[in-house]
């Protein structure tokens, strides 16, 4: 067979299996935008044999004998560029599941389906020892796992951390983490020092949910996401979902809280625009799935939520016609009340209720937990203490019950370590990244007044986007910044913003 | 192996084949719930990819060998009842695949989509001579099917009536539908002699869609609809879909036509109970989906939406709530009137835009051509003035264009012969339940009066819905009324509807 139609054959399988990749992703968001009660079984019956036969033909023979054909050198030079990336994800996806034994992996995923059942009710009882052996037997077998793939890394967290962010490692986040956690512990206590109060109360005025979504399509549509290939739909908790030609950003309005979905939509309208500005030739290739970039994603989100939309000039562009729209809850609000009122600092023991900065504290506990429950510093019986403390030391939050502490969120009793740490550090990219384009941008402030924020959406796409997953995370950092992953933008901005927030006299 | 096993592994197969369908399902409903413009290629592209495989199981190997050893006598009497109608179903449509050559047929199915495509064109156009040649390939190609089943048939069309409907043949129709056009003609012209105009201008008075929208919830809700296994949405044509648990029921409502989303909803709501009562025993089988079943499936959208809402105890039931919800536009407007409005004759030359009398001669034109079609009395040149001719014949309409003629449907441009009659077999079997359900519960008026339509399901899940497709449309018929299908309920409904509604002074 000719290289050439080797080569076809390779991408039609490709294509193949990104079927059964979009599939799953058509069945989530089938399933978030409101399916009903009674369909759960259903759906989840449905995905997980789709997951089976999409993991199969991954590690298929018909895989292997493509790689073994292909990695010849005297073929692979003569592949495209978009076959020889595809070609080595396809390898490494192929290597590290060959080491997963498949009946292993299949009582591990029911395991976690338990698991997650029996934290909803371990939450609502309030009572961690429902959970405890479920959560005990997920660990374990992800220290397995561990086991398998430790020598490839320093820290034997690295394995998990490498897996949602490739190139992610303690080492890296160590580094980002520890001055950070100082500064904002510093700010914090500076706020608190300061006595001011920011009133917010006209926030959770009551606005109809139709009004809420006209404003926020208004605005997705100005950060230039594209409705041909994409929609703005309505589910229990923002989302960000789809395949290639439909992108699928989700948020829930509250029809007493006229900002929450608002700022959900401008958060994973960020995410959107990552999905949407993928490079058209990696469509039907493993370089148009996403995989392996929490951070990085969470950087395009949080670009925005974080750090685009908390400056003034972008709210005042809309103010006006938000008065309006809102009429007459702001009629005595003026844009600075409003502004302030949004990005005030809101300590809270949950962290989804938690402000920008706050929140930064939540992640860094978790993910100090995770390290040390890996390295087995602590276990799973010291988690509610350990929880309690560390809320108490860096937040000054005294946990009441484990609802609020331990069990608030579902992610471990899923078997999701390692992807917290990715908000915080797909912050601080998001501040470096910041950083460069106020550089490249030099009128970025009246880019936002006009809300003319395509323009930034052009260099977020020219930068980032369109590279899909042919360039590994910390390259394009390092591409874009010239630097490696540093937290100092990140504590800079925060010192900049909470001084305008509360004109606090000195750092 | 033992027989316990091999009809257990023969189960799991089938669920295999069953999240295939599913799948092709849960794309339909995706697509036609709001996907973008840009999306449309991937969503067929992948919809084809999995349909492939789909047919690629059903015709397997592994299948064959399943019918081979599952169709052994000894074997056979020992599988269960479920087991031995799925086997049954599997070999029917293993032996009419397996004729079917599958280059040939993925050649049509291209065929099919680009018709589609130009027929938006011709329409756009007005041109019949620009999708005229699609049109002959596709009745080439579906002759050719026909040669290769014909032998089974009386008349060669009753391939194809037999692909929607089991059971279904030209012998059956023709005696169903030629006492019925003529009276269906008498009574119009009996009607119009009347000269009674029924005003219905406030019927076009504008009211949100949200309003709209809440009314037909309750509609359904009253209706019996399990809101936990299934969901009313939107979208730009009234369909329902979805999968076993997911039953998704969508009307468009138009904000200056206050009723006709509500009778979409009705009528769709009729299928969707449908699909939501079949027996649970039957999910994951070919029993649990109503193939070969269209004209029966279509009896029971029509029994609600023709025979039970056209009874205007069924509105009594609503219309106060009607009055407040839609003020002021009704507040001068009796229920009679409101009644009378809706169910007045309103002859269109549009199928779509047509009451539920002149729509059956739109039908019944149909059916005609196409069966001259394919009894060669007809060439495709013949079509637009052979619709004019019977257009204004059967219901006096002066057909001005293609566009409001041949061309209005998109159904015979995407290859769908066979399938029109079945709504008027559906409208006839539905008047057949109709006059048995009226004896059964004798309190059927005061039933409606009160909104209590769920007991009216319960007869129809006990009668039809349970058996899914385990018995034969025509057996079903026969066991519920004792009749073979006859058009004489139908005609006698009609006489009394119309004579209720314009007060006619004899037939």
């Amino acid at each position: 067979m000719s290289i050439a139609c080797l080569e076809q054959d390779f991408l039609v399988f490709l294509k193949e299996i990104n079927v059964y990749q979009s599939i799953i992703d058509i069945i989530e968001v089938h399933q978030i935008t409101d399916a009903p009660l009674g369909s759960v079984d259903s759906y989840s019956s449905i995905a997980s044999i789709i997951s089976q036969k999409h993991l199969e033909l991954e590690t298929s023979k018909k895989m292997a004998n493509f790689i073994e054909k292909l990695s010849i050198d005297e073929v692979y030079y003569q592949l495209s560029y978009v076959t020889q990336k595809s070609l080595e994800i396809c390898i490494d996806t192929f290597n590290k599941n060959k080491l997963i034994d498949k009946d292993e992996y299949a009582k591990y995923v029911k395991l976690c389906s338990t698991s997650q059942q029996k934290w909803e009710e371990a939450k609502r009882e309030n009572d961690f020892s429902l959970i405890a052996p479920y959560l005990e037997k997920i660990i374990s077998y992800k220290k397995s796992i561990i086991e398998k793939f430790k020598h490839n890394y320093k820290n034997p967290y690295d394995v998990l951390l490498d897996e949602y962010e490739e190139g992610l490692s303690v080492e890296v986040i160590d580094l980002l983490f520890s001055k950070l956690k100082n500064e904002v512990v510093n700010l914090i206590k500076n706020i608190k020092k300061s006595g001011k109060i920011i009133s917010a109360d006209f926030l959770y005025s009551h606005v109809p949910a139709e009004k809420q979504h006209e404003l926020a399509k208004k605005i997705l549509c100005n950060m230039g996401f594209d409705f041909l290939r994409g929609r703005l739909n309505k589910s229990e908790h923002p989302m960000t979902g789809g395949i290639f030609d439909d992108v699928v950003v989700t948020t829930k309005y509250k029809e007493n809280d006229m900002i929450s979905g608002i700022t959900g939509v401008i958060h994973e309208g960020g995410h959107g625009l990552y999905e949407q500005n993928i490079s058209s030739l990696f469509k039907d290739t493993p370089l148009g799935i996403l995989n392996g970039r929490c951070a990085l994603h969470e950087s395009q989100s949080l670009f925005w939520e974080y750090l685009t939309a908390p400056n003034i000039k972008f709210w005042s562009n809309y103010y006006s016609q938000i008065q309006k729209m809102y009429k007459p809850s702001l009629d005595k609000i003026s844009l600075e009340q409003f502004h302030k009122a949004i990005y005030r600092l809101n300590i809270n023991p949950i962290r989804l209720d938690s402000d920008p900065l706050s929140y930064i504290l939540h992640i860094i506990i978790r993910y100090e937990i995770e390290k040390d429950l890996f390295n087995n510093e602590i276990s799973v019986s010291d988690l509610p203490n350990v929880w309690r403390q560390k809320m108490k030391e860096y937040l000054g939050v005294d946990i009441q019950n484990d609802q609020e502490g331990i069990l608030q969120d579902v992610h471990w009793f899923a078997g999701l370590f390692g992807y917290f740490p990715c908000y915080i550090v797909g912050y601080a990219y998001a501040a470096q990244f910041y950083s460069i384009v106020k550089k490249d941008l030099p009128d970025f402030d009246e880019i936002l007044s006009k809300g003319n924020l395509q323009e930034i959406q052009q260099w977020l796409k020219s930068k980032i986007h369109h590279y899909g997953s042919s360039k590994a995370p910390l390259e394009i950092l390092k591409t874009v910044t010239k630097e490696k992953p540093n937290s100092q933008y990140l504590i800079d901005y925060l010192y900049t913003q909470y001084n305008k927030i509360y004109s606090l006299s000195s750092n």
